[in-house]
């Protein structure tokens, strides 16, 4: 058992959780809570710290077999938890990579694209939708907020286990617009200026749907590469939605169709 | 120029902050930010504070006519502020005040009837889109989140003056359920059991969705007394989205009804 925050491993844990760039070279990232424990791949376990308090609490021991793991006193655990409310278990887990050509595989694949997204809650909140949408995958831009910050992470709820997902480089963000128009698939940009209302277009065949920055919306070169502007009509005195509300609206509109035929 | 932190309306303002009952009982609440000042109606300011360098900076002051007003010390001002980045003003503003019947009284009303919702930003969220979706008004019950609370009036970004709303006495709940729909608004219940998908259903007519805690859902009374149950379908692994997700979607089918005729 691990008395001490000091310990060289917790010490590890903790950087972890602050650090992007450390979290970037070792290719790892954390997750908290029983939820996430019980639903990772044991292959991407890298390391599993259990309170003393969930590890007697546990039912079924069945879920340690096979990973590496080990047991923290409950209170050197409550301080290394990035939390609140600690819930006595959380894992080192390695990034998970996926090529585009991953998210391309499908046919007419749905696809959501991301640019300069800052805000950790909207950016968990799509990858949920996404996945409930049936989505295909997301692209990041490379400004886009860490998806391995653990904030990130909670809000996903999961869903960064299951929705594959890209984070560019710097550079990629205008070649991977013009390999999907290559590819046969719609980049529809979510836009104030759209010309289209967004229920009276088609996203049955191949369709990637362009989000853009909380507060200023699409960069314009993004907006000029798309093959078509999407507005979404609105009322009162809104000009715009929250992120993760239009890029629900939207994913959930091309499900509809994709469900309905 | 108010010159100290100590100042009793600097006091109070910082009470106001902090503390729902006190906001309860003054009928007060605050806003910060130049959206949120610019866009009060002046009869419902009380008072506005102004750092000095938002005074100095401000190219028109005619906003300031006819309210109340004081200048603070810029630093005194971000002590007091409740926001990570002050910006320069704050307001105390009178709480609005609408009547169940403010809410019913156009034809085939748009509402959100929401239950214990806990999370600021879900709330927050919720007024925004439904001000786009254009809605009629939303219904909380006695256990949702404070609607005056910083957090959520920040993320309503100014939807909170113009939706109506109501907040619901802890016994009222079913009544007002019975209520609407002996005016024959249909009380669509998102659940997880619904037998009717979302898209299949006509909100045309007066609509109310029902919207549980972010949690557990709607509680069981609740769902009962509802007239239909609408599941909004999902893929992958999870059982729900998240609750200003689900308000987003119903809101944008109905309002993709209405529009689209």
């Amino acid at each position: 058992m691990i008395t001490s925050s000091s310990n060289p491993q917790l010490k590890y844990v903790q950087q972890l959780a602050k650090k992007a760039r450390l979290r970037r070279e070792d290719g790892v990232f954390l997750v908290e809570g029983p939820r996430m424990f019980y639903e990772a791949d044991k292959a991407q376990v890298q390391k599993a710290y259990l309170s003393e308090h969930f590890y007697e609490n546990m039912e079924d021991r069945s879920a340690l077999e096979g990973i590496s793991w080990d047991v923290v006193e409950n209170s050197v655990f409550d301080k290394i938890s990035s939390t609140m409310t600690p819930q006595g278990v959380l894992c080192v887990m390695k990034q998970p990579r996926y090529s585009l050509e991953n998210l391309l595989k499908k046919e007419d694949p749905l696809l959501v694209f991301l640019e300069n997204l800052q805000d950790p809650g909207n950016m968990g909140t799509i990858f949920r939708t996404a996945e409930g949408a049936g989505a295909d995958g997301i692209i990041m831009t490379a400004n886009c907020v860490d998806i391995f910050n653990p904030k990130t992470i909670r809000s996903t709820m999961g869903s960064i286990y299951r929705m594959p997902f890209v984070c560019l480089k710097e550079e990629e963000t205008q070649s991977v617009l013009r390999l999907l128009r290559e590819r046969g698939i719609a980049t529809c940009a979510a836009h104030l200026k759209g010309e289209h209302t967004y229920d009276r277009e088609d996203y049955t065949k191949g369709t990637a749907f362009l989000i853009g920055n909380e507060g200023n919306g699409l960069t314009e070169a993004t907006a000029e590469a798309s093959s078509l502007k999407v507005k979404i009509p609105m009322e009162g005195k809104w000009e715009s939605l929250n992120a993760s509300v239009a890029a629900s609206i939207l994913l959930y509109e091309a499900y509809r169709q994709r469900r309905n035929g």
